[in-house]
């Protein structure tokens, strides 16, 4: 038995192990798994790309014999169902003679649901759940709003002046926020599974929608244009905001421009807003948003929550969550 | 002697008294002094309205005989010069026996420049300066300004929806920010000597542009509006921005809207944007800020400073600063 602050402790470490495979892992959620025997690290897993092999079989496999007794951390309910691709991860933590398993997230697939903890305390294995839920819910957004909205998760990015401004009113664009801030943008793009931008910034713009950090080169998700017309070689067309619903996307980050942002919002489909503010004024420049159909002021209000903010550099991140009572 | 932190602490209470008189004392600075003897305060002052009697006066006359070997706090350089209005500040505490002067900032009128500092040494007193002094410029930021700029200290306030809006297409703009941010900016308004709207704005809204907090309600500033045609009862008219440096204040907030707050900044006479910002998203509404003339995108850059930020309920505010190198 661990205390709370142990196991809150190690859920962390789990938690950021699931990241790594964020973006790559559709359509299956990433998790993260982490297998603690005696205080000590004996294994450590998240999904792998295209979903197979799970973090629990990966944690497994590096544990070896030192699993039996151990303490598994695993941010979501172990999956209770074989698939063709692999073994139900309950049964893999019970055959590995796992003594205690610590849950962040419930799994809300029909087929496991419950099943994965109730099959693991059958075989006599502890269970705790709920350890970190928030910061799992955060890692598993695209795979829960699957589950719940039956569409991936929207995280819509906009960079702007302190009076909301994306470019001059020439078109100008380059650059309004920093180096610090287009790093974090590029590492938010490579969690994504599926990037997109309107027809007029794909035909004004060209953007390359690509991950240009040092070693994640090869995570740029698919892209997609937003309206009707052909798509670019490799891209996706996509004649509205509710089509990301027939991709096989969990992530999708909305890129811009003006038009492509009203849009999602307008369809209610943003689930998240990353905003990066530079610390200048343009003027009467580009709005960063197009009419999102607003009547009434009151309309705008209890919307979206603050998350989180940070300094990148000079300029100032600041995410908000929409609010879904 | 006291020690630096001694000093400094006495010297915040000091700058608190002088924030007082902020609004009410031009062309006067508003200046506060705080008199310690055997660490315990026995005279605390803060230029009146219309800017006498000064701080050292009023402290001085608190502290009656108990100024005697006592250590005088004052925010501003004591004036050297007798004027109509009253004696030198600097004979005053020569007078009153006080032993030592802690000085936070100079005062650069060419009648006292140092030889406030100069009076008091020769006559035995010891004195520190530069004492909180970037905290004190803050505070005299208007009247510093008149010194070196010749013109006040503008403060230009913005109310923003995430996306840069102050208002729906439609004008609908009644709240943006909620009660929090609103008293807020009625404090900064107490604040000023001089408060200005251009004509478009004063046409549509009719705003009061009065303080509404409870006991300030008589510190509302006097009210101007920018741009040609006449004024109401009790309103100055300025044709330009540079007109503020023909009246008498000290601190000015210029309140909007988009055209009166491009003017200001066009002209490069904005010394400080007071950015109210509230969590929702407007679209296609109307921006907080018409054309300033600007160019190309890297001339935006390196002008603005963030100084302060906070949370006012759910709004926030951020204070930026013009670099001026």
């Amino acid at each position: 038995m661990a205390d709370t602050a142990t196991d809150a402790r190690w859920m962390g470490a789990a938690l950021a192990l699931a990241e790594r495979g964020r973006g790559r892992t559709a359509p299956n959620p990433a998790v993260g798994c982490i297998i603690i025997r005696d205080d000590k690290i004996v294994g450590r897993g998240w999904t792998q790309p295209g979903g197979r092999p799970h973090a629990e079989a990966m944690a497994l496999a590096e544990a070896g014999g030192a699993a039996r007794g151990a303490t598994a951390y695993v941010t979501l309910e172990p999956c209770a169902h074989v698939s063709s691709r692999g073994p139900a991860c309950a049964d893999g933590l019970i055959a590995a003679g796992i003594a205690r398993v610590v849950i962040a997230h419930g799994d809300l697939d029909p087929r496991t649901n419950g099943a994965g903890i109730a099959r693991l305390e059958a075989a006599g294995i502890a269970v705790a759940s709920g350890v970190r839920r928030d910061e799992a819910a955060r890692t598993l957004a695209g795979f829960l709003a699957r589950q719940r909205l039956g569409r991936p998760f929207v995280t819509l990015k906009l960079g702007l002046s302190l009076d909301g401004c994306i470019a001059l009113a020439s078109g100008e664009s380059r650059w309004i926020t920093g180096p610090a801030a287009r790093a974090h943008a590029h590492l938010e793009r490579a969690r994504a599974d599926l990037i997109i931008v309107g027809r007029g910034t794909l035909d004004a713009d060209r953007p390359r929608l690509d991950v240009r950090l040092p070693g994640l080169e090869a995570r740029s998700p698919v892209r997609a244009v937003l309206g009707h017309g052909g798509a670019p070689d490799g891209w996706i067309g996509l004649d509205s905001p509710a089509a990301i619903a027939g991709t096989d996307a969990l992530d999708v980050m909305v890129e811009g421009g003006a038009g492509a942002a009203a849009a999602f919002l307008s369809a209610d489909l943003v689930d998240r807003l990353l905003i990066y503010r530079a610390p200048i004024l343009i003027g009467g420049g580009k709005p960063g948003l197009a009419d999102i159909g607003l009547v009434h002021l009151e309309d705008a209000h209890n919307r979206w929550r603050r998350h989180d903010a940070r300094m990148l550099g000079i300029d100032r991140l600041e995410v908000y969550e929409r609010v879904r009572e």
